[in-house]
């Protein structure tokens, strides 16, 4: 057989949940970053000041994060728990999970020997904090607006309204795999962090922590009181290297590079058609679901749904389907935990092309 | 004039200390890494298993790493600093302090709330530790093998007699820019690190600790003690993932799978010539500085001198020669705090070429 023949055959698509298909620049855009030296140059260098400088104004331009938000560069999102939690809170945090990694936030502030409490609902529910009520409003709520794990989204509106019935509380949310498809309203919580392999389709190894002067208050506050806010990556020290566009230690460099390329991308294709096509996508993969014996969207309440990441019940079959698709060339996530043997868990990014996602509905189409 | 012409007379060449010159293959790498499809693997699929193993045993081989220590990923050496007093201290640590890393460390440990203490010399001088007196044995001693601020390498021999003067005090070498160069004896201490955007030659972004079982032994203890030992990559979740070959968080994949393909490629060219060529570079380079109007070198002591970092007092002239070298696509670094006006630094890694070391010095030694 002819080999190039054999190579283009088994190109693979990755609709794993991240990391994931990548950005269909991302060679280009490394290729240009080796050209220009940008692995090369000191990260107290006018050069890379421009390029940190570059990247934070597309993103936020793209996700339109207001101006008074600092963007701090980390390795990952489990690093961004363990500093927001340590830099926002003396005592006590309060966690709403409904999955893997709002549970795992919430252990990480046990880890870190906080009175942290956590509201638990089953996996494949949504929260509602309308009628939240509280004896004592916590000094920090962490929610994961788009579970990962379980494919539950959480209303933003609903997020929203915790900042009204806890305006002393500080708000931190995670959106690892919400942006850049949800539009988020940044100025209606305190914190929140991503990390860019999933919906940004870069390499793994580079995670945003966005936070607003209250955060930075706090941890003021807290370092003034002589309660431990760490060294490594502190937010005192984040804040101050990132007013003058620098970061605290030699840093992903290439990554950050990478992401203000990726945002521009985004910016020049159109983010309102990334999303609308994100919408579309979705619904194909959710409607096909619905309409097949194959298997059944987890998530029973349609508003719950995430957009991005859909987590099919395919029961027995699990295997047999992840096996197919695989053969086609097409990678999904398994399930997560219990559900591990059972379902399979579908991205649905920006780099996710329309016909990639034709082409995997076509494949499940066949089967009897 | 030719754009291309133009191009290849503007390709610069990295002398600096780190980031620095990338090795030669690193191009071809990441595009073995894109092809396939590095990035977008799961960090607990058994592809990514294979690439950790793979680094690590590399990794080993080249740095002759005894097989009962643990290889971690982290994003900077810095971070390593960190997370080796909070995971091997309890109340206090020695830093033997002889230029801005060293210090670094210390005050790492301080930010900490340890009870840091440190023995200080002049920038430009080294320890010896034969005739070390201490009160008390510390838990950690911290070491700057090669300081990266001041070119001062401390011999290894000198190293290695502390532990026989502290058999029970954890012993922490900061190796960032002595690796791969010097021969290190690791069974003489007990944990080492570096990153990867010096002597390796790759893009900044991950760093490597390396401890032995007494580190692990150590945060268990802490642990047990209800210490608080963190909970991002702490010891305890960095050793049992690491048994797995496997990280905690969605790791540097690029980073991690670049490591290994640049031990191979230095295994593969042949450690030895590599070490060699070091010796031949540097000598060269001291020589020149010895002969010249020019400068002379920093290291008054012959044998103090790294063979990895060349500083050179260039008082007056520094400016100039910095100019001078940069019209000719040569990048060096300045000299570090109070030298910043004075000095340069010249980094010589295994992927800095004889060639250009010639050339460097050719355009140097036509200053008047």
């Amino acid at each position: 057989m002819n080999k190039t023949h054999d190579k283009i055959r088994m190109r693979k698509i990755y609709f794993t949940t991240g990391p994931t298909e990548l950005n269909p620049e991302i060679k280009s855009f490394i290729a240009e970053a080796i050209e220009n030296d940008i692995c090369s140059i000191n990260h107290r260098s006018v050069e890379f000041v421009d390029i940190c400088k570059d990247t934070v104004k597309s993103l936020k331009a793209l996700l339109n994060i207001p101006d008074n938000y600092h963007v701090f560069f980390l390795a990952s999102a489990t690093e961004c728990m363990d500093k927001i939690i340590t830099n926002c809170v003396e005592t006590s945090s309060l966690h709403f999970v409904n999955g893997a990694f709002a549970e795992r936030f919430y252990k990480i502030a046990l880890e870190l020997n906080k009175k942290a409490q956590n509201i638990e609902i089953p996996y494949g529910e949504s929260f509602k904090f309308k009628k939240l009520k509280l004896k004592e409003a916590p000094e920090l709520i962490c929610i994961t607006h788009n579970e990962t794990s379980t494919g539950v989204t959480i209303d933003s509106n609903e997020i929203y309204k915790l900042k009204k019935g806890f305006p002393e509380t500080l708000i931190a949310v995670d959106i690892v795999t919400s942006v850049p498809y949800y539009n988020l309203n940044f100025s209606k919580f305190d914190c929140a962090f991503f990390s860019v392999q999933k919906g940004f389709g870069l390499p793994p190894g580079l995670a945003i922590l966005i936070v607003n002067d209250k955060c930075i208050e706090k941890v003021q506050y807290l370092k003034n009181n002589k309660i431990n806010i760490g060294s490594y990556h502190n937010f005192i020290s984040l804040y101050e290297n990132s007013l003058k566009n620098q970061t605290t230690e030699t840093p992903n460099t290439l990554g950050i590079f990478l992401l203000g390329k990726v945002c521009e991308y985004l910016i020049n294709y159109n983010i309102e058609l990334v999303r609308q096509e994100t919408e579309v996508k979705s619904e194909m993969i959710y409607n096909f679901f619905e309409m097949s014996d194959l298997g059944t969207p987890f998530i029973r309440n349609v508003k719950d749904r995430s957009k991005t990441v859909i987590v099919i019940d395919l029961n027995e079959k699990q295997n047999e389907i992840i096996k197919l698709l695989e053969e086609n060339g097409i990678i999904v996530s398994t399930g997560y935990r219990n559900y591990k043997n059972t379902q399979i868990r579908i991205a649905n990014f920006p780099q996710h092309k329309t016909e990639d996602v034709k082409r995997m509905l076509e494949i499940l189409s066949t089967v009897k």
